[in-house]
Formats: C-alpha cells, sequence, structure tokens
C-alpha cells in the first residue's frame, strides 16, 4: 500500500555545455547531423552540479552510449496535436519526439567520450547550451536496441521522402568562442 | 537569455495497470522474462488520465515499440554506489538501471499491442501495478537502436556469467483477479 503523490519534483544533477544555443540550431534527433556545418555530431559536456557525488559516475566509462534525460527548460506549454518537422498533418503529440510535451522530459542516446572531473564529454548532441540534466543512465543494447522495430507514420514519411528525413539544424553554428576556451581549459588541464 | 528553475515538477499522464504488484515480482528490464512463470513477457495497460486530451494518442498506433517514462514512486532515497542483482562489486549509480536514482525517473522501450480508448495496451512490462507514467515517446530505431554499443560492466558480468545474465523475477506471479476481471471488462467493450 501507498499514497501516489499527485506530481513529482525533480532537481537537475547536471548541466550541458553544448555549441547550440537556441532551438533553431540544434539538430531535431542527434543522430541527424547532415545539416550542421562541419557535418558531425558535435561534442558537448555534462557538468555536474557542485554537490553531486563523483562516487556515482564509477563504472560509466566503458559504455559506448548513454541515456540522458533532460528537461526542455525552454519549452511553452503543449497541444495535443503538434506540426512535425518533416512536414505533412498535425501529429499526436504523444506520438512526435516533440519538445512541447505534457510533461517537458527529453530523451537522447548520446555517445560517451570521456569520464572527467565531474563531467562527461558526449558526442551526437542535440541539446541546448544550459539544458538541465535529469538523469544519466547506461545505454544497454539488450533492453534498448531493437533496430527493426516499426516506426509508424515517421517510417511512412522516411519511406516517401528518403531515409531519416527530419531536417538537420537550419542556422548551424560553430562552437560559441566561450565554449571552445572552456574546452580548451580542461584539455590543458592535469585530469 | 532565461532563468533555469532550481526544479521541474512533472504530473503524471497516465498509471499502469500490470500484473506485478510488488518491486520483488517484477523482472529487472522488461525484456527478461526467462525467471516468469509463463516464460513470456507480461501484458499491462496504461490508462491516461481523465482530463488527458484522447488526440494526443492519435498517430501511435503502428509503432511496435514506445518508450515510457515513468516514476519509479516507490523508490525512497539514493546511494552514489548500488549492488547489482547481477551481483559483483558495488557501481556507480548512474552507470546502473537502479529504481534508487538521484531523480528516480524509470525508462522502458515496451512492445505497444493496442491503442484504445483512453489507454494503451503494452507487452513487455517491467512495471508495477500503479505506476505513474510521465510521457510516452514513439520509439524510433534510426535515434534509439544501437544493437552493437558497448554495456561497459554489464558485457564483462554477461560474458562471465553468460549474455543477458540480469536475475528475472524471485516470485514470479499470475495476474491479480482484479486486474484479470478488469481486463476482461475491457475486452468485452464495445472499443
Amino acid at each position: 500500500m501507498h499514497d501516489t503523490p499527485d506530481t513529482f519534483t525533480f532537481r537537475p544533477i547536471a548541466f550541458v555545455r553544448s555549441p547550440y544555443a537556441r532551438r533553431i540550431d540544434a539538430p531535431h534527433q542527434p543522430t541527424v547531423v547532415a545539416g550542421t556545418e562541419a557535418g558531425s555530431a558535435a561534442d558537448a559536456i555534462i557538468e555536474f552540479v557542485a554537490d553531486f557525488p563523483e562516487a556515482a559516475l564509477q563504472d560509466l566509462a566503458g559504455f559506448e552510449r548513454i541515456w540522458v534525460l533532460f528537461a526542455f527548460d525552454r519549452s511553452e506549454g503543449w497541444k495535443a496535436l503538434v506540426k512535425p518537422p518533416r512536414g505533412g498533418p498535425r501529429r499526436g503529440v504523444l506520438a512526435t519526439r516533440s519538445p512541447h510535451r505534457p510533461n517537458a522530459i527529453g530523451l537522447s542516446a548520446v555517445e560517451l567520450v570521456a569520464v572527467e572531473e565531474r563531467c562527461l564529454r558526449v558526442c551526437g548532441v542535440d541539446l541546448l547550451d544550459g539544458t538541465p540534466i535529469l538523469d544519466i543512465k547506461p545505454y544497454v543494447p539488450y533492453a534498448d536496441a531493437f533496430p527493426a522495430s516499426c516506426a509508424g507514420w515517421i517510417d511512412a514519411v522516411d519511406a516517401a521522402q528518403g531515409r531519416q528525413s527530419a531536417p538537420g539544424p537550419r542556422r548551424p553554428r560553430r562552437f560559441s568562442p566561450v565554449f571552445n576556451r572552456n574546452v580548451d581549459q580542461r584539455e590543458t588541464g592535469s585530469e
């Protein structure tokens, strides 16, 4: 027996430092990078908050990918039907990966490049700079990977337009000068 | 420019009705069912709250799998290191799928069996009866499926003990009479 609370409150454990300052700059899914300036996925850093225990990151090294669960903190409100960036008719919001959802929680499988002191270096990120991270989980193929899984209306659009038709960012950006400076500082550190 | 709130509060959009009444009864991952009584994954129902708009479910039919993001509402507190059910030494909590996490949010890729009136029938569920659902997302292989992704310490344990060594439920249960009755009522409905 237990009482279910009406709401659940979460505190960010980390924040993203990424080259994407605004929504319009970010790819719609992390693996879609054809439209980016470099033609490759951007690096980003997941920086844990000051009081987060370092030991909780132990054993993450060795995982090729991690799940990043984050708050779409710049999303304001939602509607039951949304117009996908791929085009076509409006779709039920739960059948899309739109950031404007009933609970604005995002999910991305990103490559884990390195576990560093109090931060993770990752690649293949569609996250905006400053995005609050709620959870990190290991990517485990037997529980997470279903490569032949049918994807409903998305498969239909892809079949009509060519595979993986999600648009890339419209205004690709380089890393901001501030971001590069911070990365350089890290790289010359003793870590 | 935007201010990042210190916390994020979410309201469940749905609740699970499943045969697993207690944590000890549920498999540790939805695809691990070797230890269950039937040897197959259990059906469950995701029932949306009364004021949730039906249109938001539109276009979900056709997806073979969905992501279920849920609250581990029976989890109390967390530690930086946890002892995995597979055995071996304690691991950093973020390198595990433990329910006892800094933000107690769970993630499962479940099979979508049917979209019905105000609910989803799903299969392959490791969710406890009554679990609050925070979000549903379509499973999209190009963004979500990385079958060859290395899984660090989990690969190492599996290599030593045999593949997919996560233990099944220790006390497998049949569907509870209440659950079956509700399912039967649904099946005789006009939906």
